[in-house]
């Protein structure tokens, strides 16, 4: 069985992140060039056309354990905004079209670049390269798309000039209006440290295209590769015609300017990625802005059957391995009957099914070469503070390994942890223990599953979910539990489809419908309030 | 020129409000039934069949004087709550289309009330009874079906199933999706004294098309027109097979139930129509709802010229007429260089404007028993104040005065008071004053009005503006303004459109991008908030 589970995982892996981008998309010799762009960053000021003060900041430093030394020049929040209230009039006047033509026109640049933004990407969040430049780039550009898709098919659903006719005594009345798409005004995007292009790129993108001049806010730890996306977008917008101030990069070495920016009088709209406890509290001080959050949740898996129980294995051991489970998509608990499952190789008691699990992840993670290029490396202090510090949290049934990273000796590499926890220790289990973690929890029965599911994921919100049954009755009870508590469900993903890996113009991200987001990746409720309608009328 | 400007703005009159509904859509004898209808609800318990405790509250009065003594059961923000929460899981089960037939089928049955609620409407809000009959019937169900259907357009924007394939080494990955529409929760609707029904139904609708069982709270002064409206509700909804509970009646004599309501943590949408105070403390305080509101603002009209000056000044009074300018969108503020303007007639001096302006509106006025099928009733004490204290605010250019009601003898009948500022005198006319009080107010040129318009309609919100000029340029600038405002415009009005009416399905009310309003009717950010979207994928 050993080598059947890893085998699966392994396959999984590389149809999920192919081993190499192919030359025929991105050019001969785009690799090599890419990574000489990233490395022609390290160690000096960076390239950008913002004005500066003369002082220079960063304290970016790599999970790989290289130094990058990168600077960018400090901003103010109150500069940053004056820059772009002053930009905001040409930028709505230009109207839907010129500026989605515009906005995909910076993400086709981008695109070239994904070489250079896997280096930084990697660099700055730990990813292991192939994952950087597909999480990345790709994806991450198909994220971009899809918000700019969404806000331009929002602003015209409706036409933008109409005659109106109505009968009346004598000749009929007669008017012509003209309706015109208003940005709600600055807007701001804080970014996050382990993906700061694909969870920035939406929010970004959305607000752009409706017309919103936006001001993107790296985590201090992640910087390079928003900036390098803010100066694309620069060159592109002046290019254009636009004054280049549509989209400015506010970096800080500290937390403070987040805080200025989001509460600032003339900021109307903030999308922030990060921790709940910041991300509540911009919910509830940031009232002169729409705030769109994601953030932290207790991410779930119901094991009730399979008749896979090899793939099931695999299947999970890629999704708690890959990134070392720091992603805000990553399982945490795993629920499973205590009196253990039905599966295509008979009954499998709870403690088998605890150690197919944590045999599968042993195996998969087995040799610390190819391991590194799943797991990555542990992206801050904190991650690695929480991991070292989970054996106190119950019965250790995985321990986390420290790898070798073969191409960088100073790499902080873990594997995960898994700990064993009964279903009463909801203190433990039903808050977010972030990085690679994960609680194997025995329940009474599949209902109680479900119903900790309900509970745990009302309390404390999830971005994913997912059943593993034999069973259609379960699977609907589990797609009902899903629907109460609001996230997004996976059934019986057993092969190179992950619960961690959504799809953009066909999966969403998140919900709002539970607290670890307010919207949705990319729903009507995400770019809908980003602008607004102004008619004007006259007789004909 | 009197009978000319007269003339005008009655034809315009019943060009909008027809002289009686045309018996051929309503059914002979509809008028004489509705009128019987809604006279049998006078003196007694309303016939409802949602739950009591044995009490009887409501307190309304008609601004005509007649008695009508309708008692409500007295309801409790917990137990409708509670009884709203068991009603949702069948509702939002029954999917989009399902409850987009049921909603359209209550405002069928709705539509066949016309008559009985136009009595309803007539006797709560002082509106004329013709007025009551349009506005408050058919005009207020064309925006209950705009925002059932932009609600369905949003709700299906995106496939409720879809297949997934994606190349992969070996066999294709295959899924299969399906994504659910999930309601936000418990909607409350708070209504206004004014226009229960045309101010109610929008968010009424919107939320219960999209999944939300709503509570409806009328203004304590205009309880019987959204009491019937609920009671056809919950009688459809009932003959469809779901829970009357999706649609509760909140009455109440005092005001602690629309808080009690609108704070419950349950409660996740608030729709709220009234003053400015409360609207913001809504949007301070109910925090773990969506919150909706339209509030108070100054309305705008800038005079620049015109090439019809009598049907300017008709156009004018009308607007300022209808229903004692107790409209949201009735306009506040006359804008007038000091130096005059040109017309078709000649150049006019600042003070001939203002007493065509006057004049126009007396004339209109001038004789009672037509006069008051205009103006209607006021609706409260607090309108009569502000009235009766409008001449301390300024030079009085037109006095109000009391209209015998030939039919209803303790009818509270008053016609526009105007007064004469200028454009200094901010502290006046930068802030509303609701009822039959208007400002002309004497400006240094057309440049210095639109500044005026930008920054009174910054700060204070409007819902409608209007220009009068001869010249492009002054348009263009007008509608540049405008933009800035975020308020929709009108342009040279003058006939039968009013810059005080909006048409559902082609003009927006209000637009969110000024104070007056948090969204319009109906917009993609009117109806978005309301609904999320949860996944499901397994493999096919």
């Amino acid at each position: 069985m050993d080598s059947a589970v890893k085998a699966i995982a392994e396959r999984a892996y590389w149809s999920a992140y192919p081993e190499s981008p192919s030359p025929r998309v991105y050019g001969e010799g785009a690799a090599e060039q890419g990574r000489e762009a990233f490395e022609s960053y390290l160690g000096k000021p960076f390239p950008t056309d913002q004005p500066g003060n003369g002082a220079w900041i960063g304290a970016e430093r790599s999970p790989y354990g290289i130094e990058l030394g990168v600077t960018y020049p400090p901003a103010s929040a109150g500069e940053l905004v004056s820059a772009a209230r002053a930009a905001l009039p040409a930028w709505r006047d230009a109207g839907p079209l010129a500026r989605a033509l515009t906005c995909v026109e910076i993400v086709n640049r981008i695109n070239k670049r994904s070489f250079e933004l896997a280096g930084a990407v990697q660099h700055t969040t730990g990813q292991a390269f192939v994952m950087a430049f597909q999480a990345g780039g790709p994806h991450a550009q198909d994220r971009a798309l899809e918000a700019i898709a969404y806000g331009y098919a929002a602003m015209t659903a409706a036409a933008g000039h109409a005659r109106w006719e109505k009968p009346a005594k004598g000749d009929p009345l007669v008017m012509e209006k003209t309706f015109t798409v208003v940005p709600r005004g600055v807007a701001v995007v804080i970014g996050c440290n382990t993906f700061p292009t694909w969870n920035a790129y939406p929010g970004l993108f959305a607000s752009l295209v409706t017309g919103n001049p936006v001001i993107v806010k790296p985590h201090p730890g992640a910087i390079l590769p928003l900036a390098i996306t803010v100066q694309i977008a620069r060159t592109v917008l002046a290019e254009a015609g636009f004054d280049p101030a549509l989209v400015q990069l506010a970096a800080e070495e500290g937390q403070g300017l987040a805080t200025d920016l989001a509460t600032h009088p003339d900021v109307r709209i903030v999308d922030f990625t990060g921790s709940t406890e910041y991300g509540d509290w911009l919910e509830a001080n940031a009232r002169q802005a729409l705030v769109h959050t994601e953030k932290a949740g207790v991410n779930t898996i119901v094991v009730d059957s399979t008749d896979s129980f090899k793939g099931m294995l695999g299947n999970l051991a890629f999704s708690l391995s890959l990134y070392s489970g720091q992603m805000c998509t990553a399982p945490q608990n795993i629920l499973i009957p205590e009196g253990g499952i039905e599966t295509d190789e008979g009954h499998k008691s709870f403690d088998e099914v605890v150690q197919g699990i944590a045999g599968g992840v042993s195996r998969l993670l087995g040799d610390d070469a190819r391991a590194v290029e799943l797991t990555g490396a542990i992206v801050s202090a904190d991650v690695l503070a929480r991991v070292e510090g989970a054996p106190s949290l119950g019965e250790v049934v995985l321990e986390s390994r420290a790898l070798k990273h073969p191409a960088f000796t100073d790499a902080v590499v873990r594997t995960p942890v898994i700990v064993k926890l009964d279903a009463a220790q909801e203190d433990v289990y039903g808050r977010e223990h972030f990085g690679p973690i994960a609680f194997v929890v025995a329940t009474a029965s599949t209902g109680d599953s479900l119903d900790v599911l309900r509970r745990t994921i009302g309390r404390r919100g999830a971005l994913t979910a997912a059943v593993y049954s034999t069973s259609e009755e379960v699977l609907r009870a589990a797609e009902r539990a899903a629907v109460d508590a609001g996230v997004n469900l996976s059934c019986n993903l057993t092969g190179g489809v992950f619960v961690n890996q959504s799809a953009a113009f066909s999966d969403y991200h998140g919900t709002g419908a539970n607290p670890a987001a307010t919207a949705s990746l990319t729903d009507p409720g995400y770019v809908a309030g980003r602008f607004y309608l102004v008619q004007s009328r006259r007789p004909a």
